[in-house]
């Protein structure tokens, strides 16, 4: 009898031991400025990334190859963001004490400050590449230092100038780009031109990846929460994914799917696509 | 650390052996006639299911206080009804062979056949009592004598008159209404006021329950594959449940939740309250 | 081979000449002030009504037995309502010289108008049965005279006072109201209690029933353009169009389904099923 | 020239000086458990309120009879449920202190905490009517102590025993329901049919007015976080308000639309008039 | 304490007297001839305004450095097209009588007329730059004349030959095509490949911007009245903007967004981000 | 009186004794494994094909100058594969026989194995020209042999190798991108760059041309069972088409719509413009 009660996603059928990769969801989504529901991520990207096939003809590569584990969602306190974080990162230094390395599912991009924490805690000289439409480098946010719209200034308060290489921005206050011109992080606005070129010089580097999927153009992914007309193409995102597979990727996460403000399951199919060519780059 | 990567329906979860009821889906929509994705029925429900309490203020009961055993949905192939009809039978008996009773989720309502074959074969004095808006009883639907519209018809051929008692029914063609008035079936046109008198008659008898939830208005479940005005309210529903926890019911089924043709997901969330509230009575 | 390229009314498969009814659509919505798109009501009511039976256990009578024709929908200029009007108007009377009895789907509620004027011609002391949420009393709105609010009082201009009976209204002006109740009309608030006295009252005189389906409560008909909650169910409806099948009605419409505004479809379905039984009526 | 560019809930045109009420929404959704998006209630229903007359037929009232000034949304920091709750209690005062009625829209149930604390500082004798799907009586949810599904508990905790009534409470846990019937709070299960004598017991005292507007059906109603099918009707709320008329109400609130999951647009209208008949008991 | 009860576009908050640029809405679509909807439009940008920074990164300018009044949408009577062309006749004089610039948000395509209209009056040389799917140069439309089909025939009426310039055009009669082709427009299809030629021939003459949202790809804009596939990618229109931006510019409007038609959001986004950049360049 | 009754293609208003082409509907979607509701293609297709106009400006042709027969859709058992392939086999072979060249909208891939088995008989060299997202070239799906993702395979065993060429392949299993390899067939990854080569080969060849219009990217298509990113773009589709116009066409499908997966109407609006492109190159 054939019974179907596994909503893992689709290849990543290893148990925690024996995997090198464990992927996590961090459904947390309180400090959304726009349209929430980035929790609701992590199960329907399990649950339709059964539309997929787990070989990608762009790579030639299969996840049956792999050795993955996907641990479910972190349960996180509702409306309580120090606590999430602090769950997270527990959770990320446990995966890292035990030689794997982490991908983590959002939530909203907040969430990605604890994987970054932790893997500059084991890697200090750890690069971050963000792809995004967002600058994200507010210093607050109606007060809040904690937020989507400041995650990545957090990080620079962790890693500091030369570390931070961001592409496909093109949304944020004149002094957010006016603050990254100074020299604290590289600037790539609106798409990923300068990639190779940047792979170039961090390539001996341990870097960390984090896609917040808006640097899409909202036609091919709507479903987020504050989409951007302006974005990348889903072809340059798979090109820009493929420049990456020579990279010491160390850990990854892909945030700010809101699945449910895309009826037709269309953004939900292109966050699918991105974890699976990205995992199989790890 | 608290990780969340079960997919059960709330509160069910305990193991096959030590369980008294067995859920299982059976996403099977092949025959549908109008528009099709009850496929799609027991993923959601049992993901939404964690929107509601185990705890039942209706009849003061909690599914916690139950053993219960969720073992996902059947692979059935698509396009196959006889081959799917087959495996949905096999399951189903492999529960009854192991003294459990067998709760089944659809799908569209032609997958009430097998757990009513395996029953009748344990049970040869089965009562069948049918919920629906419809009266399934054609013999047959543009040729085909298995369908989602003959379904009931083949459940008589096999259990014979006095058997089936029929609520909710408001629609069928004229030739349907007229053989079920011969005193084939037991007709409650409309709703379910007779349900407290049927009771009496078959008190002693097994029972099996299939409600397709059609039954409803489809004010309050318009996420179904032939929505029709005039159904019952919920509360009718649970009012009805309520009477049939005196019964002594040996499987049951709830079927035809088209999910994705209710965006506000209500429809899903009423499913989840008829099947806790059901098992509940079992 | 059986191929299907028709798109009448389930049903209603005679010819203009062998008919008793005639069925025609009227898609203007062009003084709708909320949410337009009833100008689509009538495709879509045409293709949702194979979802239906032509057999009503309501009234235990089916279409097939019936002579009705379906002419389609007719073809009005868009933003031109006094042509419209016409148009609706010189159609009407096509219909009512060959002796048969027109039945019209809206579009908005003062496409009413055209067939009101029609009948009042050749029945002077015709009778106005008006079932809708809003008293569409004002005398103008916005300055403009034709208007979906102010259609009832265009047509007591042409009747006078003692003629039009309205029910289930619960939205209007102070002033309307006021204005009914100096004895202008006869208003029954909120629902149709009163129904089966004045059905005494009218019962030897012609009646024309225009029902605007916002009368309905937005829980089983959401589609409309301006949903007003606290109407009357669906039940309240059957059993209103029950009570008039002893009334000599001469004609009747139904309006404002505006059916892209309920993506559940449920609105198109009950717009079917008032239709079916209304003809069935006649 | 007329020009459109007040954004006011319809009918609510005076200055905050002039006035006796005071409007003003609260977007904040950040501990809501299941689905976010309350924060969107304030502007929807100030816009949409536009579909509304401001004339009640239930009431024969107007809201042109009254003074009331709408003074738009707080402007609340994202995912600060402290700072939020401080923001609300501070504007409620400022209200209170100029002898004003406060009257919110939320957001999210959490919200109205903050009213309660101040009117209840006001008036140490305040009484609480609750109406709500849900018991809210959690100690801490997921370890949080304040929560939408904690905020009563929170209320008792300022007003202790004997002071809150809840109605159509139909979900919560065993041990909510149990250490209400203790008596801390009158619990009427399921429906409002005790409201009448629940009245003439509290007639003389001050009394804050909060419905989570789950309270009603999701057939009526499925736009908010956590739909429960079982609900009240919408006449059932109208004749409630109704009854709450001869009260003494000090402040009100109505919480937790969230309209982006009700795309036809009805639960809004609900919410609308909701507002509206409670603003014309005032 | 910060309220927020303004919804103004972002960043137009000076006076009327004080402004460079008056921005209104003309919410009138009653010629539409496929699916209405494009009177909601004016709203929607205001609150959408939200999601979007003031700074734009494409021209490096900001909102924040021009003076601009947001007045607001006019009242228009409902389905009366004479006099709500008359009415925003009226309103864009009043504007240019105290040299402003107008910038109008509609509605339909047939608003342009007006102000057209007057800037034809205040310059007799007035270019028009028109980009669309469609050619809009029917004479009439079933018999209206007024329609947003013949609106840039009744533009030319006005003008004359060798004036207006149409880019993107990519579905019309064949007639329509054929006139043009005369000498009558110049017109680019598909694309605004030769907008660069364009610009330097018509540099020093007064110019009106029309944007038809339509002529965007439906991917990107799927809410409009009559989707077009094969437009120009959000790049190409960003691209045309900047072009633009050395024209001497008198005034602009862009219309026909319907905001329901696109229920996540980005089509109403996209709107937002034109009507910013477009301002930008006056 | 103009009156609409008509559901033809627009455009195709001929019989079928002067047709040259045939058009038909072919509503199967019984072995979709993912989203089905293709069966609802036909109808929705035809409707909104009036949003069209006849006038291609791509081709400079008109539908106006050519004779079809718009048949209207087949009538197939549900959940009855055989049959189904059987009765479309039929009507293909009718068409065939009376010298016309059938054009068919699916439904499901598999349909298009009629067609193909009908034109292999009269044409033994028959080329098919395959466009998908899918390789659809599995030996059996769940055990299957007749299924959406093993339709092509099917082909193969009618028409051997080196008789199918494949683009716009992006999904499928590592096995199947080998099995072409192997020279089975010529596919084409990603997109639909060697077309024009192959047409140069094939140029004097019957041509089968079967469009599953999910090689669309889904950002312009997400109406449809499968969506699968990385598709191309409308443009290239319309480019190919174009191609194909100097090919001897015999047959032509276009298939997997599912139009209620796309709220915005979009998907549909494409499907008919392939269409009309595709039926003018025949």
């Amino acid at each position: 009898m054939d019974l179907f009660n596994s909503y893992n996603f689709i290849g990543c059928e290893s148990n925690f031991n024996e995997s090198e990769i464990v992927i996590f969801g961090a459904p947390f989504d309180g400090t959304c400025s726009f349209r929430p529901g980035s929790r609701f991520a992590g199960y329907r990207i399990r649950i339709e990334s059964y539309g997929l096939e787990t070989y990608s003809p762009y790579l030639d590569k299969d996840l049956e190859d792999k050795k993955i584990y996907d641990s479910g969602d972190l349960e996180l306190p509702f409306g309580n963001k120090e606590k999430s974080l602090e769950l997270i990162y527990e959770y990320t230094k446990h995966i890292l004490d035990n030689d794997k390395k982490p991908f983590m599912i959002g939530g909203e991009h907040l969430v990605s400050l604890s994987p970054i924490k932790a893997l500059h805690e084991k890697y200090p000289d750890l690069i971050i590449l963000h792809f995004d439409a967002h600058t994200d480098l507010r210093e607050d946010y109606m007060g809040e230092k904690l937020s989507h719209a400041t995650v990545i200034k957090r990080a620079w308060d962790l890693v500091g100038d030369n570390k931070i290489y961001q592409f496909g921005i093109r949304s944020g206050l004149r002094e957010e780009f006016k603050w990254s011109d100074k020299g604290h992080t590289y600037l790539n606005k609106f798409d990923t031109s300068t990639l190779k070129e940047v792979i170039k010089i961090i390539k001996d580097k341990p870097v960390y990846v984090t896609i917040d999927l808006d640097i899409l153009d909202p036609s091919i992914f709507p479903g987020t929460g504050t989409p951007e007309p302006g974005g990348i193409t889903f072809k340059e995102m798979m090109d820009s994914i493929k420049l990456m597979s020579e990279l010491n990727i160390v850990g990854a996460d892909v945030v700010e799917l809101a699945p449910d403000y895309d009826p037709t399951g269309v953004s939900t199919a292109v966050a699918c696509k991105v974890i699976r060519e990205l995992m199989l780059c790890l």
